[in-house]
């Protein structure tokens, strides 16, 4: 126990996956997590701040992984395009993890305090796209918003591919794109009126 | 001190904002927000869970005031244009408190634990509305999607309007919405391709 080991996050975070199936996430301690890796608790704290983060330790690569692409997509792209692009350059990432991914998914529907810490990561990430078509030359305001309608497509395209089913991540977002696309020009004329006339008639 | 107060929420309200700005959020105790009301902390406790809460009361009525207008839309209406009519619906309730939303705002931002909270309230916003899209016939992943878009056009619609300006949060609401469409529509096409050619030109 104790010696370095050049995977010990890997090995902690499959433990830690390991231990929350078997026994579940309330009664799993960082100690037994450390002793089934091989390793001490103070290793554990050296990679992650709290029992929560072994399950987010990935979401820094992922957001490096989408900043990369919306600063890299072609200068012409438009805003949401970029973040498209962005969106379903992370599908390949999540691939080749869809049974972790699926397990990971359950627990965190499952645990409050889970929840919350998926909330303030893709919180980060949206500001981080934000960031990054500000950096394109998008106007702040603007770039909120295509931040956060990025995050709402990549949310609804992760709960339907983690569900399962033969389409890759990539598959749902572009599906969930063009669902959105026919959402807002269902009601486009009316959004963009300036004095709407009465719009709601009356109940039925 | 103690006595029964027909306004003792409003009451701790306002002197938790009052203290919040006087002296900080952080420097403000629970037992001093009850001695500035006039009222006691057990008072709080019977309104409040914690000292957070305290800003977040008005979200169930919110919750409520957005789940009954999407189920009072006209049977007719598409789905996203029920949510954007709810969003619509609660502009007037924070027309009347612009002064104080703007504070409780500044607060947000420079608090994580209240960043975490307003994150938990808007999920739980989310959830409602997919909820009442279902129960209007909304198939379970639309209904979750569009809720999810309504959000992101509430946060992007509601930090444009706290920043000032003449337009009331409908107008923004509309705004947002406008250029969702826009946005959207730009990569149409795309989007719906079953099997898009190579998408990324060489970077120039």
């Amino acid at each position: 126990m104790g010696r370095w080991q050049p995977n010990a996050q890997q090995r902690l975070e499959e433990a830690a996956m390991e231990l929350f199936g078997e026994r579940g996430y309330d009664h799993t301690t960082v100690e037994e997590i450390a002793a089934q890796a091989g390793l001490t608790e103070r290793t554990f704290f050296r990679y992650f701040k709290d029992k929560r983060e072994v399950l987010f330790s990935r979401s820094k690569d992922l957001e490096k992984l989408m900043v990369d692409a919306v600063v890299g997509a072609p200068a012409t792209a438009p805003p949401l395009h970029a973040v498209a692009s962005a969106l379903e350059a992370t599908s390949a990432l999540f691939e080749k993890r869809r049974a972790h991914a699926r397990k990971r998914q359950a627990l965190i529907v499952a645990h409050a305090e889970l929840q919350e810490r998926e909330l303030i990561k893709l919180a980060g990430l949206a500001s981080a796209v934000a960031e990054s078509l500000c950096q394109r030359g998008v106007e702040r305001a603007a770039s909120s918003l295509i931040a956060e309608a990025g995050i709402a497509i990549f949310k609804s395209a992760f709960e339907r591919w983690v569900r399962g089913g033969k389409h890759d991540l990539a598959h749902h977002i572009r599906a969930v794109l063009g669902e959105l696309r026919l959402a807002t020009a269902e009601i486009g004329a009316r959004s963009m009126a300036p004095h709407p006339a009465r719009r709601r008639p009356p109940k039925l």
